[in-house]
């Protein structure tokens, strides 16, 4: 049975309304960019009104009745492997998009752009009392959504289903279950040993940015479809074509360019890898952020952070700024990969990275459910610190104040970047076994190996099959936390003689 | 009499649509900057996408038929000025494009952007030939596109007032008819005479970038609202608290980098200064092409290039670069005013300028009544160079090929030029009467009185008042070629000795 003329009417129909919407958050993306790097600050006003009437013609064409329709006649319709992916995903964007009343969107978006401030103001001066208020709004208005989105189900399932389609808290927490006792063993022998060196000194800013361009193209990262600027904060942003990211200099900790920038150029390769034929479809980007998470840790850390690599980058280090004061590579591969004791998730290691994780799944999981006021969050937070890292947050701004998510609404998020580690181990483990000779190229600072793999194997699918599918299909087995944890091991166990 | 309830109603949801379409129109001016200025080279189809995407959503809003009722809704009510100014603008421009078929208007956005990269082929090759066939395809589709909108008057008068609404073909030839004689008997007597010395060597091009910046904040441009970037066509783009200028550098033409400079600074700061309270709004935007031309040209020309001004900058010049190879701040005043024949409009001078654009306005007229067929536009041109400059032209490049416009379709625009040349001569003589101390503060390098009556005299008014309105209240008459004409001959006169 094939599809008949009004199917197939509808379907093109439906597609090329896709199309138009999909231009047109393309160029939500292409603002938001220009916002973060080449905005004049006099601007943002305005700004905030342009992005406010596009937000609101694609609120307008993503519960646009039509799609309904079409979804509707194209029901029973035998379609291709790709057509039928861009109508589950415009059909699951479409019903959750519905399920959310107006008012409670609207409201959405006027609290979170307002306790965005609020957390900045609070961070700067390490006054949780003064976020708390508005954070219980936003606590609030999510757990509405949740619960609009659930269907009678969990609420906070149905916000990690954001971001993550098909991941449950349950299966989250059984994976952290596994993985807490043998990261908190490692972590407690290794922080019983010496710290290596780190590096000091002053670190030329514009020859970081230099040498980032260079590391950017040694990981396949496409200039000619993309650029690297800098901003406060890395990221990477677009799809298709135009991919752009950045990165940040700290004349004393060139660490955060470069490794800032391999991590965004991770991102950006996904993007910028997938198939053209499904550019502004659906497919055209990345599928979840738990599988673009495992792209850009496996080329920042499994790659980047690999003895063999970092040996090549500290020829092109000391090229660049002269002796570094570290006794050769050896040296320069403890040092890119110390593990201290601190209290800044986005500046942890490897090894305690995911703690920081599970500390913030657990206290959101409570927020969300209600069992946590927002009013206690600092409290929670300290508490749960010092029980699971040793020591005490010594203010909200090292604590629970230290990042933006949860101002802006995002409830459901953090435990994507585990995923994606443990996505990446996976990846990671299967990919050695395919190439033999992954590190004596890495030792060379040639990634082309690794990166096409990941490329054939990942990026290359887009949207098309569900996100543990694309890992299950790579790996030829489900993705489990096991590769992830057996890596980190071997590992830190090596570096630090356990 | 008041306006009723029902009146108030529709005005208050027009204006709101108005807003949301005016932040619309922004974003896509954002994109264009973009496009010219930091898009990656790989993006430019799925830029075009997208582009289009946003013009159908414009164009849709634009012929939005409750425009139509909303405007009939608010027939007869009593606004305030500023009220009955904006409908005026939304009227016109729904008037027109209800004018223009769909059908047309997708088929010149079509053809035009074929015919850009046609003619840029062309040029390269010095090939007219090749472009010929396209333009006339351009000159059928403007000639439909005037005659739809005519309403039976003349087809070149209804192109015209989409740059310089009210202007006509009449009002612009007898402008010319009075330019003409004095500026060639001018020329002639300019052209006998020795020509000054010129700058040679090279100037470093990032020294030229960070003096360029130093210009464009001596005459007032607000960097907290708008930036500078090179592009390869200098350009400012945006209004209200986003406006973006653009230079070029040539190491052995600095004057070209700092001269548009200034003379997109002299756009920006119209557009800069318009009063914030329209911003988003259908009068906040300078109010025609040649009001803006008029901004530009006198920041450029009455001002950047008077003696005064150039001391100034003479000395801006050998603090950047040492010494400049020329006798001091009166050759530099030479050099920068230096009347040469060439072939380039926009290579020319103050004197010969509008002599360029008088032969664009015959030949593009003649193209458009039909009188002229596209593929004799190079003999046409050739032969009327030859008679109004006295030297031939040696190739395509340097003859009808040489500007983007008719490409894209911009016939009745050229004229806009002269006009705000003529704009600029009325206000410049008003200003000097105004402010006595005019060139001891130009040689101090301060703009700041001059800068400052024209954001009270025209800039802050936006869209208020009809062009011509704008000139005849700032300088109590209405406009005419007079004071220009008679400022260049003085200028050139007693530069030249004459």
């Amino acid at each position: 049975m094939t599809a008949t003329n009004t199917q197939t009417a509808a379907l093109e129909d439906l597609l090329a309304f896709q199309h138009e919407t999909e231009a047109l958050a393309g160029i939500s993306g292409r603002l938001e960019w220009d916002q973060e790097t080449m905005m004049p600050r006099g601007a943002a006003e305005q700004r905030g009104e342009e992005m406010a009437a596009l937000s609101s013609i694609l609120h307008a064409r993503r519960t646009d009745p039509r799609i309904g329709e079409w979804l509707a006649a194209t029901d029973g319709a035998e379609l291709s492997q790709v057509d039928a992916a861009k109508l589950r995903h415009i059909r699951r964007t479409y019903d959750r998009t519905m399920k959310v009343p107006a008012r409670l969107a609207a409201e959405l978006a006027r609290v979170t752009s307002i306790s965005q401030g609020k957390w900045a103001e609070a961070r700067a001066k390490d006054d949780f009392a003064a976020f708390a208020p508005v954070l219980a709004e936003v606590v609030r208005l999510r757990q509405e959504e949740g619960t609009a989105l659930a269907d009678g189900g969990d609420r906070y399932d149905a916000l990690v289903d954001d971001y993550e389609p098909d991941m449950t808290a349950a299966q989250l927490e059984a994976m952290f279950g596994e993985m807490r006792p043998r990261l908190r063993a490692l972590r407690e022998k290794v922080l019983e040993k010496p710290a290596p060196e780190g590096l000091t000194g002053e670190f030329d800013e514009d020859k970081q940015m230099a040498l980032a361009v260079k590391l950017a193209r040694t990981f396949g990262y496409d200039l000619t479809r993309g650029r690297l600027d800098k901003s406060v904060h890395p990221f990477s942003s677009g799809s298709g074509s135009d991919v752009r990211i950045t990165t940040r200099t700290s004349a004393t900790d060139p660490f955060n360019c470069l490794y800032s920038t391999i991590h965004e150029v991770g991102h950006a390769c996904y993007e910028q890898g997938i198939n053209p034929d499904y550019a502004l479809t659906p497919l055209g980007g990345g599928v979840s952020m738990g599988v673009h998470e495992s792209q850009s840790r496996i080329y920042e850390n499994q790659l980047g952070r690999s003895r063999a690599f970092t040996h090549w980058l500290y020829g092109q280090m000391t090229d660049t700024f002269g002796d570094l004061g570290l006794d050769g590579p050896d040296a320069f591969y403890a040092a890119v990969n110390r593990v201290r004791k601190d209290f800044i998730r986005t500046e942890s290691d490897e090894l305690q990275y995911n703690l920081h994780i599970m500390l913030r799944f657990d206290l959101e999981r409570a927020l969300i459910s209600g069992d946590l006021a927002a009013a206690d969050l600092e409290s929670a937070w300290n508490e749960r610190f010092e029980k699971d890292f040793g020591y005490a947050v010594p203010r909200a701004s090292l604590g629970c104040l230290q990042d933006v998510h949860w101002s802006v609404g995002l409830f459901g998020y953090f435990p994507t970047y585990s995923l994606g580690n443990v996505y990446a181990g996976c990846l990671h483990a299967t990919m050695r076994d395919a190439l033999p000779s992954l590190d004596s190229d890495l030792a060379q600072g040639d990634t082309a190996a690794a990166t096409a793999w990941l490329r054939e194997n990942v990026q290359q699918h887009g949207g098309l099959y569900r996100p543990a599918e694309v890992i299950t299909r790579a790996c030829g087995a489900a993705p489990t936390a096991g590769p992830l944890l057996d890596y980190i091991e071997a590992k830190f166990s090596e570096l630090y003689d356990l």
